[in-house]
């Protein structure tokens, strides 16, 4: 109930705070007899660790994944899959100014509020250090996806204003490749330079950017997501709006479903092989929310990071007076570009969920 | 697991289809000692009941709420308090042509790809009737709430295109007198009068429209909220996602936060009375998923009713053939205005619920 | 959280007081395309139903089973399931002289002391008439178990010091008619009459007994329950433990393998048709947590009814002073004959609820 | 919902094989601000370790707790608190000979048959060194606890046969200290001398013993447990029933109420400093699922260990004809000593989560 667990029957729990000893965690109810192994999760982890580009912070984590449990001979037991990876690179004593200022657009005051007493260094566990965790098991999450052909791809749609134009929401393997060839993943090439030339401005003007990314799943069979409050898109939307930084989820056509009429808005129904198809893909995948066998596509708008290295207004919290805050740690100019491997461990991390779930739909 | 409860301190679990004997809802977790009476829930089964306005459904219901447990001498006794409202006006007949023809844009192929075997009359489950059991269990929550100091308003901000103006959303109380005066549901009377022009004209064309809604809880205080898969502004995104048509979610600043810089995105912290403030709320009153003080904010996107009269292209189930359908039912020609008070229940319940949930955060 | 839901996959929610206008489950989770009518509720409500012979409470409910949900075409359709029966027997009056006398053996101070303030008529929501919901719930699930060629049975094997001598525990269905031969459900016929009689002299005495019952259940296939919380006997224990009056839980051999060796007690492992099997079966059925296949072997001692009419020792409320009490109402002398189709509706429940969570323990 | 985890707010999941890399858990939901540090859980797990005594296993493990996450400055912060111990000792060939012949008593042939695949290398998961976590996570519960002024202690109460006398279950520090001062863990010191000797004996026959344990919880305020399923003797039946080898648990007078009168059994209600009392405790501390006020005594019974070094019938897994196995592995010859820390921290877990949700129990 404390709020670190996520899912229902594919359920991962994660642990641990940015300059803690280590951040984890454990994934409960993997089915049995799945080829897992520690390379499936590091490749995620590389995808998702910072410092691998000029546009993104500059704290160098190996962030190696240890299995420490739930694998015997290169498959899944059923049981318990913990994973484990130790903080190393953690500077604690560029907090120590922050202890008493808390920053705005953070978490510190809210915790604070909740909990009287915090781990102020780094951000504690409101860190985006956290979801390594997340990552971690969400590449659990894809082998399984992967299994039944379930593909999920993650990209930028927009950066400080920029937006890409994407012209085939369908070619999931060529979004992914086209996202790769840049640090800001988007996979306009033209758009993904200007973003580059805006990121860079904002970071002398010691500023920031927000953005949108997009993630589009492939192959999700129609049936997925139970009604009636844990729907597939209200559980998405959930998982999503998780990520910190995250103010707006969209499913479909989402915020312009509101501008259209009903007869352009409904997705005709029409004959195709195995049944009746969908001519168009308003509704992003999901209907009532469940599967309707379309590519689930989500967008996300994910405001500017808030850690800039501009004096911002805060209040001492030893005096209770008004105080100014510089922002001096390693932090990433713009998050969408390192949001998109959480954000697709997220989404698939909820298929995988709702994947078994079905399972127990009928008799 | 199946999806149809709701919380985890205050949890709601609701039954029944749109024309099966009776819907409702069963509360359990709301503390023993509340003053509740059939009269607090009847007041908001009478906000969501159709038929009271020219742009609204036909369709009439008396939609009494009968309290059948959990309350004693007019004090909740802690124990679950299970609320009944009988089906009256269910009208099957009109859907029976609807048996074997998917309407677009409604539930009925995933239904089918999910269970196999669904009662179609009137959308069965995923019918809007659905939220009578929705709003019930929110009048409790509400009352919950406003024991301490919580308020929960919604309006229409937006209606097939036309925005409305809201000069202050603090004000709380005039925004919901407001609303109050137009069949929209629209604070801002001189939009109400175009929303309802556009509608009357899409009415006529045998179409419909989206929109947008906006809730707002003031009197929230700091702390309530899990990290960091159970933030409060992911369990309000998921409740609000999870009511049938929502397509986008936003909290504070929303979409607009990505093309905000850092500088001014973050809301200053400032001191004030009792600690702490925030200069400006474009966090929509909540970071690192947990409440700041600040007013709560959600913007939700509403599709256009998918039920139009306009001929749609579908598949005869029987033949598998192209086939065309033309919805004949009672259906109001754009949901916003009557997803306001369902949207405001949904936000009550998931406040309710996290407002309890905070009581274990500390020693 | 608030405790009135049982199940993971196959849950039941139950509602209701002794005394307040109705009493009701609500089973979430039920797979699309069971078979189920009315009768197949009204059957195990008719089993439970009191007033039936001359050992049991005078109460008279008609108990009829309304199912409002769920259902269509005769056919469950994988939404909730939701079961009610009026209270229409209830005498209040009879509770008046004890709202401020808290009934030995019963639930009286706890409740208060917890919620502070109750509904005293009849016990409220500690009352047997709660068993109602679940018998009803039981019902459904001992439908799906059906279908897999489950079948759970029980029966009174001791009552006020009389052991019934029971010759074969696989035959099922014999165990189950003979049981049914006697007012207290007792397939030693001979035991039956003692227990009769020795009950006859209890009542007369105005005090009351207890006993034991047992449930078995055949045709369980291997392979359910969840290490290592939710182990199949644990689940079961609890179940079966959060029945009113029962005190203690017992697994195949259960006390008595405290008394015996490792080389007594394990079972031989043997070859069998359908591979190994077990020789002997101790276990109860269930090793690590998980079902054997072999029968599932329960026992459950039940403390005496603790209404009697005897004088007994309370404090007044109002004065907190000494007082004495002298319960008038109508109760069973022995509970173990009335608590069996509670049992096994419980029984039923946790095996249903693990046969399909079982669906997802593998790849 | 892979049963790994325990409790609702006061949460455990535990994780890791025997042979594994590592056993821990993962407690999510403790308050706070509790003072706690790597010493309070050493303490446990070193009452749990094997190798102290003549009387247990041989495997010899440092099992060293660390606590990786959710302390800060010596006071949880609210975040899951991770603890870890590394397995060291592990001699996994002992086992190799075991892979295709399954142990009677053990749950080799049940984890086959859920999962088709299983780590067999000292029982894998299914192995007591599991409880390392539950024991670990016990120690937090046990301080949380102890803030509230509740104590936990249990004891052997008859082993082999040879039964204690516990004069005074009140007296919970005694009964801790006297149960100390023997390698079999019982109070009764002439009983203990007995029950080693009967241990020696069955140890030299290639056999083992079950026996009794008893644990008390003193100091439980009045007004902790759920109605109706979550009722605080179901939760602690689970909880206990779910230590691999227990067969029976049992709740104040337990079996023996089934003996008695409702006269007896029935504790009167007397007037005490701070409200009705209660003269007697044949309820155990619990009446209608809800803590009285009174010690809450609960008795397990165990059966003997599994596994023996006398020879067995089993089946060989690849031929599928009978065969012989003699167990030659490290092994207790008798669980009840090593099973009291494991059941004290189960009830500890059981009873912080109570106190805990007692929270939200009224407005």
């Amino acid at each position: 109930m404390a709020g670190n667990s996520l899912g229902t029957v594919f359920r991962v729990t994660t642990w641990g705070e940015s300059h803690g000893r280590a951040v984890g965690a454990v994934v409960d109810g993997c089915p049995a007899g799945l080829d897992l192994s520690e390379e499936d999760v590091q490749r995620e982890l590389d995808r998702r660790r910072p410092g691998y580009s000029p546009v993104s912070t500059a704290r160098r984590e190996e962030d190696r994944a240890e299995i420490l449990s739930g694998l015997f001979e290169g498959k899944t037991t059923g049981t318990p899959i913990s994973i484990l990876v130790w903080n190393r690179d953690a500077q604690s004593g560029a907090y120590d100014l922050l202890r008493n200022r808390p920053r705005p657009g953070h978490a510190d005051l809210t915790y604070l509020a909740r909990y009287g007493h915090r781990d102020h260094r780094g951000g504690g566990r409101s860190s985006g250090r956290e979801t390594v965790g997340r990552v971690a098991a969400g590449a659990v999450a894809k082998k399984l996806l992967a299994g039944e052909g379930i593909d999920v791809a993650g990209y930028v749609r927009e950066l400080g204003g920029v937006r890409a134009i994407i012209p085939n929401l369908d070619d999931i393997s060529s979004l992914r490749e086209e996202a790769g060839k840049n640090p800001v993943r988007c996979p306009d090439q033209k758009a993904a330079e200007e973003m580059i030339d805006v990121l860079d401005e904002a970071r002398s003007a010691g500023d920031s950017l927000g953005g949108v990314a997009e993630i589009v799943a492939v192959g999700v069979p129609p049936g997925l997501g139970e009604p009636v409050f844990d729907k597939l898109d209200g559980d998405l939307a959930r998982a999503l709006m998780g990520i910190g930084a995250v103010k707006a989820v969209e499913i479909g056509a989402g915020a312009e479903a509101a501008r259209m009429r009903g007869s352009e808005s409904n997705d005709p129904i029409v004959p195709g092989t195995g049944g009746p198809n969908f001519a168009t893909n308003n509704a992003g995948g999901i209907l009532g929310g469940i599967s309707t066998g379309s590519p689930i596509i989500i967008r996300i708008a994910v405001k500017p990071t808030p850690s800039i290295s501009r004096s911002q207004r805060t209040v001492d919290l030893l005096t209770g007076k008004a105080a100014q805050i510089e922002i001096k740690g390693r932090h990433d100019p713009a998050i969408p570009p390192r949001i998109v491997p959480v954000a697709e461990a997220m989404v698939a991390l909820v298929l995988a969920d709702h994947l078994l779930r079905r399972r127990v739909a009928r008799i």
